[in-house]
């Protein structure tokens, strides 16, 4: 029989905005360490780095196989979620911690802020030759982190977007005019790009997106609207909540006021944005529009029940099973698991492990190729890059609609 | 060989706001209509009424069997809508077209107003003795047609509902606050209401609801919500948009400036409603609410792909169907399907004729019994009578969350 020090625990949490499979990473790496002969117990900490720090620790080796597949595929952070950046004397309260619960891995489920906590932990960590193995596990509606093909997150996310804004076309072709969908994402426009999986038919919305990686001008949104709406007596306009002008200010900000505690603009959670459009193009567009709305989507995209990515599913997951194995691999300190994409025809991912520095802090942003040279849509290169992520769509169809004889 | 005379055509269209199910009840008509032998032509028009003065009429009977599937299960009015109620001379120059295109049955797919607009339409019918059958198909989001047990399109909207807030409350026990969901629902609370069929533990959300059947008051919101926020550290409130004051105006009308073309203020495509709400809490709530959010669903309640409840699916379905029959049977001159609940513990329903006028115009609202003494929510006399409507929901699944040994 082992020594009993060879043995260790594990300590899992998660951080950031929820989304609809951050569990499946969570189960992902639970099983995996259950599985492990190295692991005696597995925690988890409620809401992130503050969970550990205040000591609510739960024994999720006790949870039974029935209640984790039910996690799995319930949208948002089951073991709660924090926004806060460790402090040095945080860092050194968690050591503490980590070594008086002898915890041997430490895995962090989040976006790029909570990579940047698992580093500034790991150097501490390494400081204090704690041998303590600090593992970020990806995950991110916004799909901005570096080094990711795409994140855990995203897919399902934007499935929820491409579904909502192929209704949302639907029911405009009722009744005509136009309306704006207003989709998440601060500085990437990655889900509200997604919104033109659902076209299929060429005159299928969104007829326009706008993005924050593009100069959002009032003047071309309200001539391009007008085009558009001349043209077919109806307009789906998909905007990103991030749109930015020239300076990288958000539009945004000429509306809101609410401040988050990183300092930035509370974007979400207000339909301020997509009414403020409205008003603008009630004020200029001519000729005039009768029919004009605005739907925020609000932290629907993010954690709604039944509608995740099977794709994004597996592929959460597994990251979190591939976290697991390299942290216990013993060959890493640190690090963070990436989703990269094999090259070829048909789709499929490996899980690479990258230093945490990469990922951590900065993000990333569309691609050139994947906005068009107007810079009011997306191109073919992305709907190629983004379609196997969500998923099977749902059908939908059109009458033929064959005029009757005279 | 029966003589060409004794043959008839059929015209069917859509009127008022889309459902998930509308379609149904559209291809219902449509498969009855091409299977009888009495039938000759089954027309469509595009855009209701409207389509019927302008000539735009289509052969839906050239329509296969495949495209009528795949328009049977996508969301909105594939005619197209209108909002438009007819005046004598449009009655006079509807009925030259049946006259000229041989139309012997009518079918109109809506609410309470298309309802009106068949009455109206057949009150000229018989008195031109055109013998023009016209009937009125029920369907409505808002559950509010007199006569009808439940309304096509209620049970998928409501699926819709339960399963974001649902979704809403898993994402704030994550970060913590109040969430404040704007639902539709002009005049009749139902939608708002079949948001606690998403409830599974006690704590769940929602906690709060408010329907335009109780006056609203700013003062008992304000209250409601601290008490909740104050024992659960979160709290999910949903509101309905068309809650009122004891006069009965909209508490949105303080906000909200566009009125639509029967001279209602425009409720949904704005998040004015649910902006203004979470500005009251800020100004008001003690102890102070750190963290707020409003969404406001719009028109995604009414129109998403793939969410729509199997119930609510063949009975639109079976009410297009039945439609057909009694028109065809040759006993009614004109008249409307309601959904009638079977008595006993099985879930069941049948399809019986009522005449339009009990339920064209006036809507119906929540009964007494559906709703708690304090005004704030629903009973489970409301639940049981909601719950078989909307199908499976999303399994959902909370950890144990036992403490870790010390």
């Amino acid at each position: 029989m082992e020594k009993e020090t060879s043995f260790g625990n594990v300590l899992i949490a998660q951080s950031g905005g929820p989304t609809m499979v951050i569990n499946q990473s969570l189960v992902g790496v639970v099983l995996a360490a259950k599985a492990s002969p190295k692991v005696k117990h597995v925690y988890g900490a409620l809401h992130g780095i503050q969970g550990i720090l205040d000591g609510t620790l739960i024994d999720l080796g006790k949870e039974s196989s029935d209640t984790l597949e039910k996690v799995a595929v319930t949208p948002s952070s089951a073991l709660g979620s924090v926004r806060r950046k460790p402090t040095a004397e945080d860092c050194a309260a968690i050591l503490k911690i980590f070594h008086a619960r002898n915890i041997k891995w430490f895995f962090y489920i989040g976006g790029n802020d909570s990579a940047e906590t698992v580093k500034i932990l790991s150097e501490h960590a390494a400081a204090a030759q704690s041998g303590v193995v600090c593992f970020h596990v990806p995950k991110t509606i916004d799909n901005d982190l570096r080094e990711n093909d795409h994140t855990p997150g995203f897919g399902s996310a934007a499935r929820f977007v491409a579904s909502a804004v192929m209704g949302d076309d639907l029911d405009l072709r009722a009744l005509g005019g136009v309306k704006i969908d207003i989709v998440m994402g601060r500085n990437a426009g990655f889900l509200a790009a997604a919104a033109a999986l659902g076209r299929v038919e060429p005159d299928d919305g969104p007829h326009l997106i706008y993005l924050p990686e593009r100069p959002f001008s009032p003047d071309a949104f309200v001539q391009d609207v007008s085009n558009i709406y001349k043209r077919l007596g109806r307009c789906v306009v998909v905007v990103s909540e991030g749109i930015s002008d020239r300076d990288g200010v958000p539009y945004a900000t000429k509306f809101l006021k609410e401040v988050d505690s990183h300092g930035n603009v509370q974007l979400s959670g207000s339909g301020a944005l997509g009414d403020a459009l409205v008003a603008l193009l009630r004020a200029r567009a001519r000729p005039r529009i009768k029919r004009m709305r605005a739907d925020t989507f609000g932290y629907l995209q993010r954690s709604f029940p039944g509608v995740a990515s099977s794709v994004d599913s597996q592929e959460a997951r597994a990251v979190g099973k591939a976290a697991f194995e390299a942290a216990a691999s013993g060959q890493y300190a640190s690090g963070s698991v990436a989703i990269k994409r094999l090259p070829g025809e048909t789709y499929g991912v490996s899980y690479e492990v990258v230093p945490l520095a990469k990922v951590a802090k900065e993000t990333k942003s569309m691609r050139d190729e994947f906005i068009t040279p107007e810079g009011n849509n997306v191109t073919k290169a992305f709907l190629d890059y983004a379609r196997p992520l969500i998923g099977e769509l749902p059908v939908k169809g059109y009458l033929q609609a064959i005029p009757a004889d005279d």
